[in-house]
This record gives structure tokens, C-alpha cells and sequence, in this order.
């Protein structure tokens, strides 16, 4: 009989415990035998593979889908890489900060401390679990993951490794549990679970994040859409705007940092469009126009009040010509998802406006939104990328998996 | 007709747009002349708080209650002050901060940024209106506020005031509105305006807490219960123990960071519990203890199992003896509303462990837990006291009122 998710959750919350006063040698130690275990056990984690991707074929999924779900050697490369990318990254755990002297002589500062256990629910390639627990064992946290049922063979094989490789550096392996029902019900089930679980990520499509904000009484840390949008200014550099718009939609369409929206200032239009379209229609983008765009380019499609909110994740693009970067300001945020939005501009004022008005996780300068990303950020791994505003915005790497804690050192204070 | 609770909150979400981008000049300006009008309202302060003052005692409300309620000079003046006090805090608005140059050539760093718009549910003294008010907006925030019934007429003269301030500043005086509805279905309408809303902050009673928890779709930010313990170690001081201990549960025990448990190593009991006990009596502190602590003040009544997870907020303890550190420490992490807990020692090893394995947001060593308090810890003003992990855990003051923003400096650069 499987083990039920109270009692995953409760092994997770316990092992959590011993985790968080671990130090630093012991968590590296643990890491780098996890990579020998990944490492020894390729074909292992081949023959479960092929499993979960036989099943995939069997009920029709696409091969683009296929593609993300298989683990070759090139990718089991990619994840032994990230432990030991993980390894090198500098433990934040136990550092300590604003440590300031009192009037009555106190000193008061802040330690970071892990923040306990956290729940992941993730419908993505199996190799986050690598991701996930090389950044929650490193900081000290349990974890608890839920992933989808297309990859659960292969799921459940990395995590069977990683509790391995614990056991064998001496840590508790319940540190890291995967539920291994793949049911709703046991998302619901999950985000009830107060006692073991200190924040809930759901990594996912809008469906799993609405269903996870309405039912979840722990704090979520929402991984959402984007709907990304860029800017080309009345003073931006034409051959910079095509370079990084045709980045930013074609370089990889699938993604959430991968352009939905092109908006362009009505004065540089007539220069940039034609020149744009000409590269899109190349890659085989189609475009979708607003009734000015199609007064410059009449061959494409009309845009309609939905293409403002669509996250195409294809090779489509919506396209609005404004009339000055307050529209544009405000469009962004109205209808943008708060992920990441770039300007291409060579004016400065307009510049530095875009990112202090813009209200999103993250705001580009003449780059495309394509960065938007916690390697690229100089994070190493991430947890994912948040969109919401309270304690982290944009990808969560290391230090975001940590909690403040005020420490107060006196000598016989009272209060008077 | 009095307006809709959703129109307020529109109003504020609009407001606070504008208040976002508001340099510290104009919003401190706008603070000074708030200051001005409370000051040359004082008698219509007086006269609206009376209405309060009357009906509580209709009600049958206690003296100390009467006595929180009530504003007089003094309290008005202190009102004033905490004005004059946020207008000098540095404004955290804009500050840029970790920006790096990665391998590519861009720049990437983080800005903070007001959060957006704050729901504040508050059951206490309507002082509470002018510190948030003046907090949030130092931080370019929106404010929607919703006062228990007790102090409904204080909470709308002081919200008028303030809106007063604000015009005459010239910023719109929707950044701040009360919610005159007092009854709860309107808390129920608040949690679910996601649209309008940013983060919710309760404070209050642990009906209140759950009642948000359990219904918001909206980031919550806990500022509950002070279940705060003092443990005097093997190795303590026991004249510093016992002034500490003093302290901590008599000089005002009414209050969240007021200590509830007393832990004392089973080494020191027989010589420190006799002192502590003559102390309390003197005092009119009640004890409630274990078998062992019983065993050395034979007379005090017995504790049972609720008596670890009270929070009696009046003269009563409960006192356990302990065999050591762990035990204390993992008392403490079971029954201690993760608030505040001290350690009186002058054991080193001791007093770190204490401070790094005791999961709490404010972790003291030889100070009374009554320190635990944004003014104390140097923060200014507070919002409340957080005890959950996320975003911001102990005091909340200006700086957890931001949320951070990637932003990123290129020149032209795209992902390959």
C-alpha cells in the first residue's frame, strides 16, 4: 500500500527539522553523491523514461511534448551540471544582516533560516526535480513535490536517487517526498496540509493556479503566465527593435518569457513595420494588428479585444501602434501579466520611466525579454518565476527559499 | 448613501497609482500637513472619540478597554509624533540595489517598488488609522482599512483628516478610505477583491486570523498571537533571569510580545524559582506549574496540557522545569506561537543554539521578549507584528511595505 500524503507530509516536516541546522559541508556532501547516484543509475533512469514516453505516444501526445518529457544522456549531463552548479553557490543560510547597536545597548540585526517545508506542484519536464531539490537541500528546506502524471515513472526514479544519495551522506531522506498519486483530489489535499507545509508553488497552467489561490490555506507563491510585451519607442534604434523583437517572439515561442505583444510608437512606425514583418514573415510569424498597425501593414489579420490578453506560446504576436509612451505604459499594465517587459529606446527619461512605472517582476532596457531568467540573472537554478508582489518577484532562486529572523543579543535588557 | 465597498476599493487601486510615482518631498509634505490638521482638530478628535467612548461604556466594555479607546492630548501629541517620525525615515521608494554586470554586458539589479494597494482588517486603538496611514504613504502605497466597531466614530474623523492632508497637498485623497461597515460580511467582500487589492494584513484575535485565512484569495500577512516563552538556562544569571522574568510578564501583560511560559532548567530551579515566585507574588502573578516545578513551590496551582498553548494576556504563567536545552527548545517549537522567545544564559553555545534552532520571528538573548517591537528594533512605525515566514516576519515597518523589481540594462542584447 502507498504511503499517504499525511504521512509524506509529516516524514518531510520532520526530516526538515534536522535539514534546517545542518551545515553547509554536509548539504554540499549530500549534493555531490547525488550526482554519483544519477550519474551510476542512467540507465535506470532511461528504462523509466521510456516508459512515461511510450505512455505519452500511446495517448497521442504531441512530439514537441515527447521532446520535453525525454532523458538522454545529454540531459542527465544537464542535471548532474545543476547539482554541482549548486554545490558552488554560497549557502545563505545562517547569514546575518542589519545587525545594529540599540540606544539601551541591544543589538538587533536579522539571520536568514530556512522556511521550513515547501510543497511544489509542477506539470512540467521531469528534470525539475533535480532543480527543485538541489536548491531546497541546500537551504535546508524539506520538500514535497506533486508532479504531473505524464512524467510520474521518471519522477519517481530521480526522486528514488536523491533519497539515495541523502541516505548516504547521512541526512534523512525524507527531506524530499513525491506524492505519487496524480490525482486532483491530492492537490486539494495538499494545500490543506498547514501543519506540514509552509508555502505551496504552483508551477503551472492558469487552471492549477486559480484552483490552488481559491482552495490553499497556506501562502502560495504563484508561477504563472506571461504575457510579455515590448515596447519600440518613438527614439529607439530601428536595427536594435528588429534584433531583439525578433528575438524575443521567434528564439523560442513556447516559453513565459517569449513575447505576446509588440507595441510600437505611431511616429516610428512607418519605418520599423515593414522592416519587422519582413524578418517575422520568415520565421513564419503571423501577426494580428490594431486598426493603425493595418493602415501600415494591410495583409494581416485584424486584432480583436482577446489578442490583448492572449499567451500564444506559438508564432503569433499581437501588434497595437500607440501614441506615446503613456499608452504604452498603461496598456502594459493593463493588460501584461507582470512578468517581464522590455523598452527599446535611446532616450534615457523614457528608459528609466519604463522601469519605475511598468509594474512588473521584471523591466528591460534595450534587451529582449528572453533574459528573464535565474541563470541569466546570475541566480544559478531557479524554484521557478514568481509573478506575485510578497517576498519574491521574479525568478526565485537560493536566498529566496530562505526566511528573515530577528535576533536580539542583550545583557540584562528591560523594558521600561 | 454611504459608498460601496468595491467603489472604495477602486478608488484606492486608482489613487495609488498616482501615489506610486510620487516623489518623497510631496508625500512627505503631505504627512507634515496631515500633522497640521490633527493638531488644529483636536476638539473634533475629542468629540467624535466621546461618541466611541459613551457607547462602549453602554455596552459594558471593560475600563482597560475604555482607557485604549480614548484619545486625549497626550495621545493626540503621540499621534502627531509618529507623523513627525515617519517623515524622517529614509524613503525605501526607487533605491536600487545587488546589480551586477553579467558575461553578456547586461546590468541586472533589483528596485523596490510600492506594493500597490494594502487591506488592513484591525480590531484595535484608533491610533492604528495615523500609523498605517502615515506608512503607507511614505511607501506609495493605497490604504483600505476596515476598524472594528468599537472606535468606528474615532477611525472616521482621523480618516477624514488625513484625506483633508492629502488634498491640500494636492495628491488624491483616495489613497486612504475606511470601510464604515462594521459588520463582518464586509471583512468576507474585502478578501475577495483581488482586483483592487494587494496584500491583506489582519490584526486582531485568532477568529479574525482564520476567518481571513480560510476566505482570501489575496496574499495574507499573519499578525496574530503572542504565545512568547523565557527560558533561564543551566547557566543563567539569576539575578538578570529573574529581572527579565519580571519583566517580560508583568510590566505589561496585556500585550502580544508579554511572556506566557517560563522554562527553567531543573540545574538552577531550586534556587531560581523560590526568588522568581516571591517576586510574582508580590506582583500578583498567578503561577500554573509542572509536576517538577510543583515539587519546589508546593502551593501554586497545577498546569494542565492547555495551559502550554494559552495566551492568557493577564497575570498568570504557566512554568515548566526542564532536563535541558533540547527539551526547551523543543517545547518551544511545538507550543510557541513562533512570535518572541528569549534565553537568559552565559553559556555562548547555549545562547546560539537558542537563537539559531528556536523557529521564531524574533529569537532574544538576555532581554525581555517586550522588546520585541518595531520602535525597539529601530524600524520606526510598524504595520503590526508578522509571525508567519513569507515577505516579512516580526515588525513590519516602511521597508517590508515594498515589493522588488528586476530591472535591466541592456544595449541590444539577445538570447542565442
Amino acid at each position: 500500500m502507498k504511503e499517504s500524503i499525511q504521512n509524506k507530509g509529516e516524514k518531510v516536516k520532520i526530516a526538515s527539522r534536522v535539514l534546517a541546522v545542518t551545515g553547509t559541508a554536509l548539504k554540499d556532501k549530500a549534493l555531490g553523491i547525488i550526482a554519483e547516484e544519477i550519474d551510476k543509475n542512467r540507465e535506470a533512469i532511461k528504462v523509466e523514461n521510456s516508459k512515461d514516453i511510450d505512455a505519452g505516444r500511446a495517448k497521442g501526445l504531441s512530439d514537441a511534448f515527447i521532446d520535453r518529457l525525454t532523458l538522454n544522456d545529454k540531459r542527465i549531463d544537464g542535471m548532474i551540471k545543476i547539482l554541482h552548479d549548486v554545490i558552488n553557490l554560497k549557502d545563505p543560510i545562517g547569514e546575518i544582516y542589519n545587525m545594529n547597536a540599540m540606544p539601551n545597548g541591544l543589538k538587533v540585526g536579522q539571520m536568514r533560516v530556512p522556511i521550513g517545508v515547501i510543497g511544489i506542484i509542477f506539470e512540467s519536464r521531469p528534470n525539475v526535480c533535480i532543480e527543485v531539490a538541489s536548491l531546497t537541500i541546500k537551504s535546508g528546506n524539506g520538500v514535497l513535490l506533486k508532479g504531473g502524471s505524464d512524467a510520474i515513472h521518471s519522477n519517481v526514479c530521480l526522486i528514488r536517487l536523491i533519497k539515495e544519495g541523502l541516505k548516504k551522506a547521512g541526512l534523512p531522506e525524507g527531506c524530499v517526498e513525491i506524492i505519487e498519486d496524480t490525482k486532483r483530489e491530492s492537490v486539494l489535499e495538499m494545500v490543506k496540509m498547514k501543519s506540514f507545509i509552509d508555502i505551496i508553488i504552483p508551477r503551472g497552467g492558469l487552471q492549477l493556479i486559480r484552483f490552488v489561490e481559491e482552495n490553499s490555506v497556506i501562502p502560495v507563491i504563484r508561477h504563472d503566465q506571461g504575457i510579455c510585451h515590448t515596447y519600440v519607442d518613438e527614439f529607439a534604434n530601428i536595427q536594435m527593435a528588429v534584433s531583439i523583437c525578433f528575438n524575443a517572439k521567434v528564439q523560442r515561442p513556447g516559453v513565459c518569457n517569449a513575447m505576446e505583444t509588440l507595441l510600437v510608437h505611431a511616429e516610428i512606425a512607418p519605418a520599423f513595420l515593414p522592416l519587422m514583418w519582413e524578418k517575422y514573415a520568415e520565421a513564419g510569424v503571423k501577426l494580428r494588428g490594431c486598426e493603425k498597425t493595418k493602415k501600415i501593414l494591410p495583409d494581416i489579420t485584424d486584432a480583436v479585444e482577446e489578442d490583448w490578453s492572449a499567451e500564444y506560446l506559438d508564432l503569433i504576436l499581437a501588434v497595437k501602434t500607440v501614441e506615446s509612451l503613456d499608452e504604452a505604459i498603461t496598456h502594459i499594465n493593463q493588460f501584461s501579466s507582470h512578468h517581464s517587459d522590455s523598452i527599446v529606446t535611446d532616450h534615457y527619461g523614457n528608459g528609466m520611466r519604463f522601469i519605475t512605472e511598468v509594474d512588473s517582476a521584471a523591466c528591460f532596457i534595450n534587451a529582449s525579454t528572453r533574459f528573464s531568467d535565474g541563470n541569466e540573472f546570475g541566480l544559478g537554478a531557479e524554484m521557478g518565476i514568481s509573478n506575485q508582489k510578497l517576498h519574491v518577484r521574479g525568478p526565485m532562486g537560493l536566498k529566496d527559499l530562505t526566511a528573515p529572523k530577528y535576533i536580539i543579543l542583550g545583557n540584562g535588557q528591560v523594558r521600561l
